[in-house]
């Protein structure tokens, strides 16, 4: 057999799957306890699914699209943002995507490319890891810790941008649930514009904060698109993953360099649902507001269930994932969570697929578990507190 | 601003645009004839269609599903290539993927990766290319003649095989139409073997071939798997590129390979679509089969007009594509182009965008043009016979 690349074969398995085959074994009579992806936890909305059925039907969306996305939906994305970040985006500062992850790694063939280092705050999310490694870029690791939240402190990331082609931000974060102030992103994008390196920020999250002042200012800056990208995922805040849209927000050079790349990769991103999110952006925009209240009512019952473990310390929660430490007699969290999918059907990711320094942390995804689940929580993992 | 990887930088612009860029100008009065793109010439069936839209309308496809594609439509693909080939390929031999272009920079990025030096035939298609050189790849061509059908030499194929990590071969041909023979795609996989070097087969348009018989034997050899990979596009053949499907065929390590880049590069090909093809494959096989006759039509009448044309030369045709030579007196292919789209309202691709030795050739992509206005080919292509 021919060799295959030392990319590839340094690029971790997928995670996801590596857990529930764990959960294969469950022998347990309680039914198992998903807790592994970030999958919303309702469904669409019912006009949103009628609008899907009628553009999948219809023969003109059968065919090809623009490269970059359908103008419509480019539109609606451009006035949305717009609108929430009080800045002045422009359509064609829009591409729409086949998925976020997709767009991760167009921007990434864009700006970083093979040998390319990147800054990733850890923990991280694994498919960025997963996708650089790949492209045989190099993930930066940048410590985020516990005590501080999971921020990043600008202070020592700028001390950690030399070198590096670009700095990947995620928030609201994936593993954390930590949301970035605006104020640590204005520190770090001066940073990140002063040494030189491109500042992502995959916001895939942001419908679900908490209130509506905008995430950032980076967008009411004059020459953004020279600094600057924004990623964006269609699959959260409409329930629609099984649809595979997202978006990148960047312009100039960088749209020019990302339009190679949409061309070679999508060619161009599926068009039913282009058609149905086009009509969703505005008119959904109170039922995604509402929807805030029911993740903030899931994250409160993480909270509380998780509050009563003793020796469990929850780090950090928000959005969808809650990312709790292990007490201090625990084993680490690789043994730790094939136990708990093994022996007490609770599926959940350990720290270690986020990266370096993981080893005590476990990340808990709660949106697509209802509340009464969630108050589950204690009885799995209370088995935990007394023998290892 | 930062800079931009030598990578994307050195990768060239998408081609359709730049065309159609030109046809910007053209101020004639006869509606433009756009021969740029490779797109099906009929609806897709009304019964796909209706799946489709029903399929879109269901919540349980609005959410992710198996990385690999789902379970229902492997199953199909698989049953179909075994019949189609006259082997045994098992549905975990199959995953699906958003598109036929993105199968090729998850399989590229499973085989080669940076740095690896990919085989590809000239004329080669450009996204494959893009593809490559945007990976920190490097595209090797291996010309193939005019006066042998564009039909690649074995013996010259494995003499430039040494050094290479994978071949890849596109039949029916992009951009040439051509069709290699059984017996000369074993005799290449023989020495591709021979040599170490991954064969990657992209059959996209393998629906359009005349006849029934299995395309190739390679699929009947044990441990094809370690040293074979084909891609699909569900696009050409159900008349659906705005759904974006494609799959890959592939086994083994390579299988094991493909996973890291499909989670990391797609999570999942897009739901609805799958659900209605896995009742397509098979239901619409004498359909699928019907419309060869509709693309032979159009290739007679594509081989008619442009054999009006003295000094013309029609070198190879077949499936969606004419690869036309330009009279001998005639600008070269990209000025030609240009003036054909601005001045005579004819958008096609040049030959120069299908890689080194082409500055004579144009392709025509006729597949999406009706007879009658295929007949129009000579009324706008007379001019070029007369003054330069």
């Amino acid at each position: 057999m021919p060799a295959l690349p030392a990319s590839i074969l340094a690029t971790p398995e997928p995670p996801i799957p590596a857990v529930r085959h764990w959960a294969a074994r469950y022998r347990g009579t309680a039914p198992l306890l998903d807790m592994t992806q970030a999958v919303p936890g309702y469904p669409p909305h019912p006009a949103l699914l009628a609008r899907l059925g009628a553009a999948a039907a219809d023969p003109a969306l059968a065919s090809y699209g623009p490269i970059e996305g359908d103008a419509a939906l480019r539109e609606a994305v451009a006035a949305d943002l717009s609108a929430r970040y009080g800045a002045a985006i422009a359509p064609d500062q829009v591409a729409i995507t086949a998925g976020c992850n997709l767009a991760f790694a167009m921007v990434m063939a864009a700006l970083a490319g093979p040998g390319a280092r990147v800054g990733l705050p850890t923990p991280w999310y694994f498919n960025h890891q997963m996708t650089l490694l790949m492209q045989g870029a190099v993930p930066v690791p940048i410590p985020c810790l516990p005590e501080e939240g999971f921020i990043p402190d600008p202070d020592r990331v700028a001390a950690l941008l030399p070198g590096l082609s670009a700095l990947v931000l995620v928030t609201p974060n994936n593993p954390t649930g930590a949301v970035y102030p605006a104020e640590v992103l204005a520190r770090i994008a001066a940073a990140a514009a002063a040494a030189g390196v491109w500042l992502v920020l995959d916001e895939t999250y942001r419908d679900f904060l908490a209130d509506d002042a905008p995430p950032h200012t980076l967008f009411g800056e004059a020459g953004w698109p020279e600094r600057l990208v924004q990623l964006y995922s269609f699959s959260k805040a409409y329930c629609i993953p099984g649809q595979r849209l997202g978006a990148v927000v960047a312009g100039g050079a960088v749209r020019e360099a990302l339009m190679k790349a949409l061309d070679s990769f999508q060619i161009c991103p599926a068009r039913p649902g282009q058609a149905a999110l086009a009509w969703a952006v505005p008119a959904l925009a109170e039922w995604r507001a509402a929807n805030r209240a029911i993740m903030a009512g899931r994250a409160q019952a993480a909270r509380e269930a998780l509050g009563q473990l003793p020796g469990w310390r929850l780090d950090s929660i928000g959005a969808y994932f809650a990312y709790v430490r292990l007490p201090r007699e625990a084993p680490d969290a690789l043994a730790m969570a094939e136990r708990l999918a093994v022996e007490h059907g609770l599926l959940c990711l350990p720290g270690p697929f986020f990266g370096p320094g993981q080893e005590r942390h476990l990340r808990l995804a709660f949106a697509n578990v209802e509340e009464a689940r969630i108050r589950e929580l204690p009885g799995r993992l209370a088995w935990a507190g007394a023998a290892w």
